[in-house]
Parts: C-alpha cells; sequence; structure tokens
C-alpha cells in the first residue's frame, strides 16, 4: 500500500487536515495516509524539517512526505518535488528540506507547477490542500514526477550549523531541536566525540560554560532533577535532566552552547 | 474502501475516541476511520458544524460523517442520520449540522433509534460509543439508511448568521471562526462583495470600525505585523495579520464586526 | 487486518510518532495503526494503565496494543509481551497493565528478549522505536509469541485502589483518572452501589464529605455549575459539574475521598 505521509503546521482544531485528507483520499483512495504531525509551530520551518529528517530513515522506498508549514503561500515561492533515498518530498521551497539534504544526495528535483494535477480552484491561503496534496495524490497513484514540471537544481536551503565545529580536541556545537520532553538535541553526532564512546571516557561536556559530566547511557545515571548527556537515539548528543526538562533549565534552544572537549 | 471521519470534542489524552474506534473496527474491520479533529471546543456545538461544513466538500459520495459533540447526551434530544450531497452525517440533533443545512438541500433524514444497531448495553454519557459508531459501523456495512428509525423533516438548527447583510453597498458582517493561526474567518462570502475582486478595487474593509484597507491576494501584502483582508480557501473574506494573530489583535471572535464598503 | 494500536507519552510535536509509525509499516506493511493517545501525561504510568483498561473492551480478540510510557528506558526494566482476553499488550514491565491485570487474568506473559526481532541498533533511550513497534509488527505479522522470549509469571503491578473498599453499607473510595472535560472517574464499581441503581435510591455521594445528593442519569439532572454523581461509560461512579470542571472544583484528582452511603 503506498503511503503519504503528513507534516504540517494546520494544528488539529481547524477544518485544514480534514480537507487535506479528503482531497489525497478522493484521487488516491486506497493510500494510506500517516499523521506524523500537525503541530509543527505555525510557521516554523526549521521544526518541519527537523522532523522530516528525523522520521525518513525510517520509512519504505516509495514514500511520499507531504511537508507543509508555508508561511510564503500565495507568493512566488515555489512548490518542489524532491528525491531522496527513493522517497519523496513534496513541500514549499523554503527550506523543509535543509537537514535531510545535507545528510544525503538528492536523487532529482523537480518544480511543482504542471496545473493538471492540482485542484481546478487555487486559493490564494491553501496549496497544501489545492496544490501539494492533490500533486501527492497522483504521484500514489502512479503518476511520473516529470510530468509534474521541469527539473531544477536550485533548492533553498536555510543557515542552520547541520554539524558541530571540531577545532582540535575540542567540539563547539549547539542546540537544533527542543523536544517535548525538554530534552536538548545537538548538532553534535556520535561521531564528532573525541573519543569513541565504548573506549574509556576521557572528556566532558559542557552547556553554557558548566561542566555536566561525561556522556552517559541513560536518563538514570544521574540523579533526579541533575542534567545529563546521553547520545540520542537519532545518533546525535542530547542534554536531558533526569525527569525534568533541559529546556525550561537551560533556556530557549537557540541560545544554548555546548562544548565537549 | 468505505470512509468514516470523525469529528469530536472528545479530546486526545483520554480513552474516549480509542474506544469509539475499537466499536468502528469490531464491526467493520475494512472500514477507513479518519481523523478531522478532536480537539473541538468542549461542548461548542457551532465550532463542530464549522468544522463539519468546511471539510465535507473535500470528501467522496458515501462518506460518512461522524460529528460528536454531545452537551445534552442523556437527555431526549435526538439522533439524527441526514445526507447531504449523497455523504451521510450521524450527529445529535442539536444544531451540528447548521452550516452544511444553509448551503445544501439535505436529501433525507432519519431519527437513529433502531436499538438493533446499538450497542446491547447503553450509557447515559458515552452515545457516542454506544450509539453513532456502531450505527457508523454499519452503515459501511451496507445497513439500509431507513432501517435506522423513521424520516423526520424537523432539524434542530442555530440561529447564525451564516451570510453577511447587504444594504445598498454595504456589506455588514460578523466573524463565524477564529483558527488555530489567529485568523478570523468571516461570513461574508466572496459573491456579496460589492464589486469583483478581479475588477478594480473600490471599497474598503473596516475591522470593528477601522479602516485595514481593500481586500489582498496574498498575507504578504501587508507589512508584517499588519492586518490583511482575503478571500480566504472557503471562499470567505478573512482577517488576519502577516505573521500574527487577528484574534489577538481583534478581540473575541463573537464581538468582532466586519464592514465592506 | 491486524490491528495495532499505540497508546504513548510521545506527544505530537516531534519525530517520535513518525519513527514509531514508519518502523511498524516497513515491517508489516498491511497492518492497521490506531492511534489512541500520544498525549499520555509524560512519564505517568498509571494515565497509561488506565487508558488500556479502558479501551481494550472494545478491540477484537488478535489486537496488540503497544503501550509506551517508558521512564526507566534503559535501565534493567524488562519488556514484556502479556496476552489479556486474546489480546496482546507490549510495554515496559513498569505497570502499565496494573488496571487491565487486576480485571482479568492473564493468559500468557512473556518477556520480550529475542534481539532477532528488535532493529539492528539499538538506542538507549527510544525502545518503542527499537524494540516494541518491530516485536509488534512481527506479531502483527504472524510471529509466534513464544519466540519472543522466556515466559514469565512476575509482572509489576502498581500498588493502585483499583476498587473501593466497602464497609457496612459505607462506601469509600478515590478517583483514578480526571478526564479532559475535568470529570472525576472513581474506582467505586456500579456493582459495589449498596441500592441497585433501579430500585428507589437511598443513598448520599460524598465528595470531600460534602453531600452532593444521590446517584443521578444525566449531567442536567443539576443545575448548570452544580455537582453530579454518575455511573460513567466505564460502569464506574463518577463526579461532574453540569458543563463544568470537577477536577477544578474539588482539586487535585489523588486527594479526593469519595464516600457513598
Amino acid at each position: 500500500m503506498q503511503i503519504i505521509t503528513l507534516i504540517t503546521d494546520y494544528g488539529t482544531r481547524d477544518q485544514y487536515v480534514g480537507a487535506l485528507k479528503g482531497v489525497i483520499l478522493s484521487i488516491a483512495p486506497s493510500v494510506r495516509v500517516v499523521d506524523i504531525t500537525h503541530d509543527i509551530e505555525p510557521h516554523n520551518v526549521l521544526h518541519g524539517a527537523f522532523v522530516l529528517w528525523q522520521i525518513h530513515p525510517w520509512y519504505p522506498r516509495g514514500t511520499i512526505h507531504l511537508v507543509v508549514v508555508d508561511p510564503g503561500v500565495g507568493s512566488d515561492r515555489r512548490i518542489i518535488l524532491g528525491r531522496y533515498g527513493g522517497q519523496y518530498v513534496i513541500a514549499p521551497d523554503n527550506g523543509l528540506v535543509t537537514l535531510i539534504h545535507r545528510e544525503m544526495p538528492v536523487e532529482t528535483v523537480y518544480v511543482v507547477e504542471n496545473r493538471r494535477y492540482f485542484l481546478p480552484h487555487l486559493s490564494t491561503t491553501f496549496h497544501g490542500r489545492d496544490i501539494m496534496a492533490p500533486v501527492a495524490a497522483h504521484l500514489a497513484n502512479g503518476l511520473d514526477p516529470r510530468k509534474c514540471g521541469r527539473g531544477t537544481d536550485r533548492l533553498e536551503i536555510l543557515p542552520v550549523a547541520h554539524r558541530a565545529e571540531v577545532d582540535g580536541g575540542v567540539v563547539r556545537g549547539s542546540v537544533l531541536y527542543a523536544d517535548r520532553f525538554g530534552t536538548l538535541i545537538t548538532n553534535i553526532n556520535e561521531d564528532q566525540l573525541p573519543v569513541s564512546r565504548v573506549g574509556p571516557c576521557t572528556f566532558d561536556v559542557l552547556v553554557n560554560g558548566a561542566n555536566i559530566g561525561p556522556v552517559r547511557s541513560a536518563f538514570f545515571d544521574v540523579a533526579q532533577g541533575e542534567p545529563v548527556a546521553l547520545i540520542g537515539s537519532s545518533g546525535m548528543l542530547e542534554i536531558a535532566i533526569n525527569r525534568g526538562s533541559a529546556v525550561e533549565r537551560f533556556g530557549p534552544a537557540a541560545a544554548v552552547r555546548i562544548e565537549v572537549r
């Protein structure tokens, strides 16, 4: 069964998600629609980019990811259809592919512009429903992606520090994302740490200059309420508080500095 | 695949949605259950009516919409099964069909009263699970709607100003709904505007008496933080703030007056 | 179609639910995944136990319930696969089965330990994705549960007062759960009330010592804003406020004392 996943900032109390699903199911009645999230912070493109990047490794080839965080809807921003690892992403061309794009080569990119696959009447504010959903549904039905529009090799990519800087024995990083539990997910990849996790640990993690000790194996390796550095579920260094919130402790994610040395 | 959509005020943290889905899937194992929203404001019938009205155009004939916002559960309020445009609505008879009903003729209405299609044991507080879900599932399985109960031509309709008043060259409207983005969706339909949008725009939009200029094409046609009037995705005049919240700016939706002249 | 239900505290704005679903669908492409809730209060095992207990009666035999509230992830807490009434529960062994276990005999319990059915690389913080989701998917594909690991008859059960105490003609109970509407669901079962509901009602309900009258049939049997005792949709005594919130009126659920006499 063909899969279309949904990542949007539409929220869950309005008509938007329901309309989007109706359009998809009217065109592709047997597709499987998977809610990833509709709670992307409104207009926060980086939040959408992060979730897309994190979930795509777990989906099979051929999956179509519909990612709609679209503050520029109605402008001349383009809509793009990109293929990464055999999976498709349909999104406004505003940086939503930033993190997936930095991790792996894009295989093909088309501009979504062939109105034949849009709804007949286009609103100026809801291209998720009028353009992206029907194109995703036609793709799920087997539409050749080349029919969506001309190819392109220009893509909007956000200036995010996707990977920390390594300077001699010191890694200087920042926070990509704070999750529901208040855990800070940094841009320091496991493979950037100065010493292998499996060997003896000879380095410390500093959060805004304060030493919180070495990388540990689990939350409860520190006392309740204490900060802990871990390799998280995506292979990135994470800062958490055992049964507490690191984002409350260390302040807005954007301003947190992480150092490993 | 037969579709049952769910519009409820059950929220997403309790057992109610899960129980409802279990009842449906136990009776109709191959039906497709589509979450529209479970975040209707508790007991806010107009909110449910709005979402039903907005999403129904996007679903295929035969779709069954289960709409449960039911402050009168356990009273002698009836449950009704209505057909609009070949789609079915099962809901308490408390006004949930108000907006869809004003837009298009109801084709048939039955009172849901044949206990043969209810769960054997009825609670007094959860008719969504005990009555509406099993009836929806039996309909999805092919049950003849006439077997649900007797026909009726009386339906509870709320006294909502569904369409603005036009008085000479002046349109006086109100707000039907404020969405997650803080956008105010008014009861002024595109076809009520004094001059066609495509011709030269010679009228202004006033919100609580303050002139916010003509109808524009997109949010970003005004500076960030400025109010903007648009034709929204449902063909109604909407008031938004570019990257801000109109409901925060202009106060509770119910009190906002819109004038176009 | 085989059903896997999801009850988690992952929330709906992060990558966790999407990753979990992707793992399931990659292994078992035709399974039906049913969102029960992802809004269990973070780390609140009793909340998860309550929802599992409440929803299981409505699902068909063979359903697999994936319940992930896992504050001990990464510790030596076990993961268990239990069968109750022909349905399967996969969960950390931390008390999530407490309420279902007290209601009905467990048929079989296995420790989930056969790494052959896990993802190849295990994180220390996301066993929902790496262990529980793939095992659930393999079960849905027909895996013999005995292949998951050795049998056990030890299970973590929380010390919750699942049923009220009856002392002569007096029932003394407490609150198991407060729902989205602010209704307090007590541990007093319908069958524990001193007199049958259908006969003349000769007893009163006291909340924190204050008499709120007899058990009624519906919310609106009292004036708006007044407290009301009802037999709720799960057969337990509930305390509500007609169009209001009992949890706001009577304080944190854990401290509320209920007496029926």
